[in-house]
Parts: C-alpha cells; structure tokens; sequence
C-alpha cells in the first residue's frame, strides 16, 4: 500500500511540477499574509472580552451571532446571512456548593443537562469507583441511596491527549445513568484532564431511558485527589448543592459568510468552528479560535490571492457542545441547496501550533492530500493522516464531502477545556495565526483545482 | 544523495530489524516512565520559586550551584561534583528609569554588560532608525550629543522565531559601539520580540575597542511603538537613568552527575543546559527547562533502562547568558581527560513540545540519526536535520563530537525570552516532559550502541 502511493507521489511530482512551484509561492503568501496582517487575534481579543462565554441559549449566544455576522459583513465578504436552528437550553445555578464534611469545601461544576438537587441539597455518602467494571460488581446494596465517584485517571502516556480524552470521557457521558440504575443520588466525575489544579471541567452530559434522572458535577483533580483521601480515612459524607435547570427550546443561528466562486460557484469548500461555548471562562481556545481562524481564512485567501475559483464558507456552528443543533441544521440545507460540498474543515481543537490535519475520507483522497506535505513541511506541518474531520461537519459526511480537522499541538489544550481557565490570554498570536494559514493554504489549493473526480 | 541516504535506510531496516523493534519498546518505555513519574516539573518549580533567577556571579547563581548538587544527589546519580569556572560579574542597579519627555515614562531594561550613566541621568534628543544603513547614513553630525533609538522589526514571516531572533539580535549586540562611533550618549534597543507588549527584553551585549562605552537598555516593544509615534510628534527629548556595575569575575562552577557506563565508561555523551539565566523572571524557560530536562534523561533512563552501557553524563553549564566560560571550561577539561567524548545533546530553547532536533555534525550522522524518526514519529517528532547544537556544547566541536539541539516548537519562546515574565507558570507539564523524553530516548539509543567509526 505505502508503495503504490510512494509511486503515485512521484508520478505527480513530475507531471505538475509547475503548478506545484506556484502552489508553494502561493502557500507563502497565504502565511505571509496572516503572519503579517493577521485580523484572528484581535477579532478573538473582542470575542472572548467583549461577548465572553456563550453556551446555546443564553443572551450571550445571541450576542455573539451578532458579533459573528458583524464582523464578517465589516471584512466585506461576498455574502453574510443568519441560518436559523432551535436550539436546547439549559441554565446553570447561581450558586454551586459541595463539602467534603468534615473537611472542607471542594471545587465543583454541574455537568451540563444536569437536573438540580433539592433545594436543600443532597448530604450522601460517597462511594468510590474506578469504572464501570467496579460499579456493576458493588451493585445496588452497596450503591443505593449514596453518591458515586467516579475517579476515572487520564492516562498521561497517550501522546494526544484527545485519546486519553476519549478513554475518560464517557463517565462525564454516562455516568449518572449508570450509577442510576443501581439507586445512586448524584454522581461525581473527576475532571477529564492531565492536569492536577483546582479547575472544574464541565462538559455534556445525557440521562438515558433506563434510569432515573440524577444530579451529576464534575470536580477538580485536586479535590478529587482529596475526596479519594478523605474516604480512605472515613469522611465518607459529602454534600452537593446545585441548581441548574433544563428551559424549553429556543430560536438560535448559525453564522454564516462566503467568497463567492468566479468559475465553479456552486462547488463549497466549508471552514468552520462553533460559535457556542461552555458557560464558564471565556471559550477562547474552545472554539472561539476555530472561529476566528475560520473567518481569518477568507480573509487571507482574497488579500493574498485574490477571489476564489470555487465558493469558500465559512460557518460559525451554534450548539456543538450540547446537541450539534447547528451541524444537523447546516448539512440539512447543504443536501437541498443544489450546491455540492466538496469539502469541509473544521478548526476545533485549541489554537495552539498546527502539527497538520486529519482526513475522514477515502485512502485515495489521504494519498492526494499528502502531496501537499512537501509544500507544508516547512511551516512545521507534518502531520498528513486517516482520522477525524469534526463535530460540526460531521453530518456533511453522507453528502460525499471529504472532511478535515485541524491537529493543533494537543498537550495543553486539556488544561483549559470547558473551564473557567479557558481565556483569551491562553492563547498565542502566532500559534493561532499559523492554524489559520495552514487551513487557508490547504483550501485556497482545493479551491484552485478542484477534487478530482476518482478520489471521492 | 536522498536516494543514497533512502536506500541505506532500506538496508538498515532489514539487516537490524530485531533491533529496531527492541529500540521502539524502549522509546516507549522511556516516554512512558518520564510521562508516568517525571520529576523534571518539580525539580523546575523549585529552581524557579526557590532559587529564582540566577546571573553568572550573584547569589541566587551559587544556589542554583547548590540546588543543582542537592538535586542529582537525591537522585542518586553515580558521580556528582563541581567544576570550578571563573564568570564575569555584572549588576544591573536597582533603579532603572526612562521617560519621554512631555510624554510619559517608558519600560526599559539595561543589556547585560552595560555601563551606567551619570548619576543624574542623561537627558538628550532621540534619533529613530530602523538599522545601521540608517545610522551610517545620518552620521556624526545628525547623533553627536543624542541617544540612538534602534527600532529593527521582528520579522513574523520567519516560522521559526529564532531565525528573526537572529537578524535582530545584533543590535542588542553591537548597537553601543556602532552609535558611540558617531558620538551617541547611550542607545535604546527595540526588544526583540514578536509580541507587543510592556516587558523590555534584555541580553548580552559588548563593547568594541574602536569606540568610547556608552549605556545600552532595551525598551518594550509597546513604549517602542510609542516612542516612535512621539518623535513624529515632535516629543524627542528623553530621559535615561541606570546604574549598572561591571565587577571583578567571580568563582562559581558547572554542575555535573553521570550514570557511568557498564561496558564503555569511557565513551562519554553530555546531556544539558545552562543554570545561569538573566537576572530578571525565574529563567523557567530560559534554561531552567533545559536543565531539569537534563536530569530527567539520566533519571529517566536508569528507571526505565536500567545502566547504560556508555557514561551518560549532565552538565548544568554555568554562565552562557554573558560569557559561556562554562561551555569552554568543560571542553578544556573534556580535551585532556582521557575520555571520548562522542555526543552532546543540548536543551536551550525553551520546555515547549518538542518537533525534533538539529545536528551540527557530517552528512553521514545525520543520516544514521535519521533511522529513529520512525520511531519518533508517534511522539510528533518529525525534524531531524542539519543545524546547530547549542552554545554550552558548541566548545566541543574541535572534539569530533556530534552536536544535537532539542528544537522545541518556537512560536511562544520569544514572549519569555529574557525577561519578567520567564516565570515558571508558563512551562506546561507535558510539553516539558515530552523534551526530556525525546531526548532520554535519542541518548539511551546511542548509549546502546555507540557511534559508528565511519560516521563521524
């Protein structure tokens, strides 16, 4: 297999050898253009200081589609329009509170979707698992009517720490019901990260059919190293207040603006993040940089190489983080538009140092795109394989789109996911300008010479 | 010659397959123990918090001397002693004050090596260029009697920041003596930088024989930006005041431990950093990062490898920020110590996620070197190519021993470098770990095996 396509790249080496002379100069000037003129930054200074976090449904969402729409009508795109998308709303509480008793007050966030406690709270023993494995063999005499922990460990070993990620994230996911179904009152999961600090990590949650509906909050490494301590040494009763309410539906958008294509306008090649955040620190690296990244690209492609042969879109997707409302709503209208989606990138996995892009698409399509390697190398880009596209862009898969997601440099992005940590000062000029360029370079080329038909 | 080195690759990768299979576990073994029970973050936050920043000759340098003892003999490395090196002592005053006139005070840094002014300051009108064309150009009778203002841009196109870091560093350098030939009082240095911000870099500079000695500070890259606006405006007098010292040199040492071959103790590879830094900050990542790294690799190999088969041995070098009397010293002393010094593997550029390293060694060695980036690839190390080694091990050279630099990605380091804000917060855990890893697992190979006769 490595062989054929070896032989194939040499083929293609030869036979566009001028074209690709003047892809590598174009690929110059598309990063000499962010690196020097670069608007993504201080577009995401005004996101993260000037809306702050945004989770879907609150007036914070709303402003931040104004903003969106805002700023791509003031780069002067081709076109900027609102594509309407209900979306779930939920509410955090206005106050939070969880005790060790007998020790002291530990750090806690609900878990988004997560129903309240009663008023007065939940006062409960804690019972101690690693996994599932362990919960289903206590079972319900030792389950019922108790608190579990679940205090599953990110292993630091994996080199991306999405694979860790992937391994931890599923308590945050299940666990309430899970413990549920044996009579458990309330769940707490570990925070899902490498880091040991006292940053609580929210994310989304789901109760399934089969099981009562439980409160559930994630807790901050430190606290749970002290929670698994405090049990060891008998201070098993825990307290847990939380308020947080699941609302009605509301009306929401996706953001959307566009280069129009001069020869094949009705060929899309789209570039997005979402626009919606958790609703704790500022959304900066998630995904405030896929944003601005995704807005940045246009941007640089028209300063740097003028308009575009194919349709270039950048969409702003509302509602990645609890419900993909707005990657359903957008790959919905793709299937009826009349347009064909040739290609989709997302950026949506922290603006640090672009180490490449993975592909979830045809061997044949990876092999294409790694004739881009050579061109890329030289801005640091290496990283050329199989994998995931993203969230948002997901549902576009049936539609043939051939689908790619941004790798930034994954080793800090733990640290700051759905915290409060997660602000604009987390985040680096020039990394989040060479993730823009680098997707910028990659879609001015397919906007230049299309998909070759046999690929797809 | 590619296709010379490829199929020489070809070769190796059937005649020592076996091998390379055993040396991919143990890479993995290695990154795994330094990930799993690293110790370098703890020993960095104690460099940093305990001992702070440390120029060659102050107090904080000889307890960083003694940490660093204090440190590989806890770890148990096999031999631990003090190489004495004499260092040149420079104190910067403790006032430090610049203002534009009529405009406001500025944030400025005396270089390292600079002379003080009169007690009462300097009072004098600015001359703005952006390099020494300009200055040549004005002459003496446009900067007799005035203060040079170097404004020379940090150039973002460059990917790696150390490449732009090199075209501006030579005002910093030489920018005195260039302007006191002219008959300047003293010369502001645009902070060499891409970031816009508030902290002044310093770093060495020198006076040359041909010219009177003049006071050098930098100025932040903000109050630059200021500057400039106010010369247009027509505020261009300005008020400088510094009191730095140049002293008698002072005794001080390398810091040195080794894991002392079981079958080639005389074959030696050097491992380090260097423990001075600027005596501003915490010198986190500048060298702080490189020395702990240091460590790691012999902690890190003796755990996960058990005794190397050739003498693995760290070197702290002192004073490579003003004078790299450390490096030299070490090489003299290496010169006649009976040894063979066949590696040197230096960390100086920052504890950021590593993408490879660069060898300052023959074409051959490169090659043979370029074996493992099959191996290195799953860690996201792809570059392995010709370049520099490092400034404390570049003494060498004269040895026959092949020069490595750790290339950590570069985009964040020249916001720390060499100021206020190279403090220990800014070093992430895994990105720090994952250096010291690469490194540990390059050195136990050539630990393993030696150095081919013909490559060298």
């Amino acid at each position: 297999m490595k062989r054929i396509i070896l032989s194939s790249l040499l083929f293609l080496t030869v036979s566009i050898a001028p074209a690709q002379s003047y892809d590598s100069l174009m690929f110059r000037s598309i990063y000499d253009e962010v690196l020097m003129n670069g608007e993504c930054y201080e577009w995401l200074r005004s996101l993260c200081k000037d809306v702050g976090h945004r989770l879907s449904g609150s007036p914070q969402a709303d402003l931040a589609v104004r903003w969106g729409q805002a700023v791509m009508e003031e780069a002067g795109f081709d076109s900027v329009w609102l594509q309407p998308v209900m979306v779930p709303k939920w509410v955090r509480g206005q106050k939070e509170y969880a005790e060790i008793m007998g020790v002291g007050k530990v750090d806690v966030l609900a878990l988004g979707g997560s129903i309240a406690t009663p008023t007065d709270g939940i006062l409960a023993e804690v019972v101690y698992v690693n996994d599932f494995t362990e919960l289903e063999k206590l079972g319900r005499t030792a389950i019922q009517g108790k608190i579990v922990f679940y205090n599953e460990f990110f292993d630091p070993r994996n080199i991306r720490t999405f694979e860790s990620y992937g391994q931890c994230v599923e308590y945050r996911w299940k666990g309430a019901s899970e413990a549920a179904k044996y009579g458990a009152l309330a769940v707490l999961v570990r925070s899902v990260t490498p880091a040991l600090d006292d940053f609580p990590h929210t994310g989304s949650m789901r109760y399934f059919e089969d099981a009562p509906k439980i409160p559930a909050v994630a807790i901050s490494t430190v606290d749970a190293e002290l929670l698994k301590e405090s049990i060891e040494a008998g201070n098993k009763m825990f307290k847990l207040v939380i308020f947080s309410q699941i609302l009605e539906e509301v009306p929401s958008f996706n953001v959307i603006g566009q280069l129009t294509g001069t020869d094949y306008p009705e060929e899309v090649i789209v570039v997005g993040g979402h626009l919606d955040s958790w609703d704790v620190g500022e959304g900066a690296h998630d995904d405030g940089a896929g944003c601005v990244q995704s807005m940045e690209v246009l941007r640089s492609i028209r300063a740097a190489a003028g308009q575009p042969k194919r349709t270039i879109r950048c969409v702003l997707f509302m509602n990645e983080e609890n419900g993909n409302r707005g990657g359903h709503a957008y790959a919905d209208w793709a299937a009826i538009s009349g347009e064909r989606h040739i290609m989709a990138f997302e950026s949506d996995a922290g603006g640090f140092s672009p180490r490449g892009f993975s592909m979830d698409a045809s061997d044949a399509a990876v092999a294409h795109f790694q004739q881009l390697r050579k061109w890329l190398l030289p801005y640091g880009i290496h990283h050329i394989e199989k994998g995931y596209g993203g969230t948002d862009i997901n549902p576009l898969k049936s539609q043939e789109t051939i689908l790619l997601g941004l790798n930034p440099d994954s080793q800090r992005y733990m640290d700051y996911h759905h915290t409060e940590n997660d602000t604009f000062d987390k985040v680096n000029k020039r990394e989040l300008e060479l993730g823009a360029a680098t997707m910028a370079s990659v879609i001015w080329w397919v906007s230049e010479y299309g998909i070759p038909a046999q690929i797809r």
